[in-house]
């Protein structure tokens, strides 16, 4: 039974936690990284880890294991290729934060690859093997990337793999993805530099009075440069419209405050949307599901069940995370679905 | 000995947390508040409170309690003709976010009262008595005003209570001080709202996705909202400085994604400037200070001492606050100093 069998490709924090999460699971996990003390480290801690590459890959190629890339967006164009020679044809996701780059890159590179992409929306402002643990994921949302075209098996064992980790899965469609977080992932990170800037602007006076709003608000601020360039710079667009809409409501607000005085409007807004957010995050933790489908294909979304085997199911996904649904469950009882 | 004597007008996150970080402390604590939500639970906690802010104020009067005003900006004018008329010349701090404008209304309104400025930088998006705790300052930078006209023994029992309270003191001027906090405290409001705001417009896929960056990004939008205006809106002029600043910076980074795609310039200056933060608090959480003066005026900070009754003690310790030094211990060995 090959399909709990997971080749982690990349051991940094989301890939190191991914090792741990998914072998705390019961899954069969390998891995590998070019950093050389991120291989040692893992390897210490008793995992199957190897420095090569064309190893795990061979591995992954004899017995379908889930081959994942976690690896920053630069990489996966180096990567891709190396996966195209030695697993061709195997069943491939990743969790890089920008999902239409990625998508376009393995059609490119490894075309074969039965590829539905992913992305975990857990972190922390520190990076490597260490950093990692393997509750990172617990309550984190997952999207598992629903596009046309890819293979709904494989779409459930992404699935699968990150419920197991703990989290919930957002069936999102690449595009939608990457113009949301934009606004929730990227933005917060541009904000987040143009604020210790300011700050810093300050003076050591403003650096010794920084309390609580300054620390959270600057917090991603400390990752590591090079990998919040890299996710940020890889989903340009969407990420200038997110920039454009902060720039038009900072810009009203200091309007506002230069000519009345007043920021009801900007600061009302703002607790309004925080409101809403915070309602969002709740209604996902409350969610609980009795699963009652007999079918490994068949997803349950609070109370809606789809089949995976009908032509519309990942666009009835799609759907459901456009108005903010969320998988909680796949049946597994049964695996008689024939395709 | 009436030196450690606190009267504390409001009984919210902050007043209510001073009541009782004082009262811990060993300072005889006594209270008021108009929320009688908030009178009756601090009663039943046991301490010494009354819904009549007259008579707190004549008590503090009898036994020249050190009186604090712990209310938002907007109350502070109505609560400084209550505190002329029961106790004139009491001594007279504030715990309010900005300085300026408290400095102004207290020589309008309240002319003979021995005011020193203060302002704890800690506190929560919670709000109410309830919300308190002893320890919210522990480890905070508190303010406490420097301006020339102040009286020094006030100064340093003002200092001695932020002492007493956990924090650590940082003796700015009021003007310079509402410029930092502009950039550290409001500023961080204003972009928290903002980036709730955008975050909200990418509907509820955007909020299902929304994670750490977010989340803390956003977190003081959760703020009680005539609270955060109270503050941003009373410090005007530097918040519209450091709404500038960051238009300057945001808009810069809009143009390098546009133009050339790259975001290196922001995110590199943003991490610079929170490792600078990082050290300064770091910095300040390792002092460690050796108490070796004999004058209860004589204050240090790091190596430094000064002596109070020198003409120029308070110049000098403005020009420490804008190096970014603070006090970590007034000596209280001795009490034998003359003015």
């Amino acid at each position: 039974m090959s399909d709990r069998t997971l080749c982690v490709i990349g051991l940094g924090l989301i890939g190191g936690s991914l090792l741990r999460a998914a072998d705390g699971a019961g899954w069969k996990v390998r891995g590998t990284a070019t950093s050389a003390a991120d291989v040692t480290a893992a390897s210490d801690a008793g995992f199957d880890v190897t420095s090569s590459i064309e190893d795990v890959l061979r591995a992954a190629a004899h017995d379908d294991a889930l081959v994942t890339l976690a690896v920053p967006l630069p990489a996966v164009t180096d990567v891709l290729p190396v996966v195209a020679r030695h697993a061709p044809h195997c069943r491939l996701t990743d969790v890089v934060s920008v999902k239409q780059p990625v998508a376009a890159a393995v059609a490119r590179h490894a075309p074969l690859a039965r590829y539905v992409g992913g992305h975990p929306m857990a972190g922390t402002s520190a990076s490597g093997w260490a950093a990692g643990s393997a509750t990172l994921f617990t309550g984190a949302p997952w999207m598992v990337s629903t596009d046309d075209g890819a293979d709904p098996m494989v779409w459930a064992q992404v699935a699968r793999l990150a419920l197991d980790c703990g989290a919930h899965v957002v069936p999102a469609g690449a595009e939608d993805h990457d113009a949301a977080v934009a606004r929730v992932s990227h933005l917060p990170h541009v904000l987040a530099a143009v604020l210790a800037s300011v700050g810093a602007d300050g003076g050591p006076l403003a650096m010794a009075l920084g309390a609580g709003s300054f620390t959270d608000g600057t917090r991603v601020a400390a990752s590591r440069p090079e990998l919040v360039r890299a996710m940020c710079e890889g989903n340009r667009d969407a990420l200038l419209a997110a920039v454009d809409d902060a720039l038009g409501r900072l810009g009203a607000a200091r309007g506002s405050l230069a000519s009345t005085g007043g920021l009801d409007a900007t600061i009302r807004a703002g607790h309004l949307a925080r409101q809403a957010f915070d309602a969002a995050r709740n209604a996902g933790r409350g969610d609980a599901v009795h699963i009652d489908a007999v079918h490994i294909d068949t997803v349950h979304i609070d109370t809606v069940h789809i089949d995976l085997t009908t032509p519309n199911a990942l666009a009835q996904l799609r759907k459901i995370a456009q108005s903010g649904g969320h998988v909680v469950a796949l049946d597994t009882t049964h695996c008689h679905v024939a395709r």
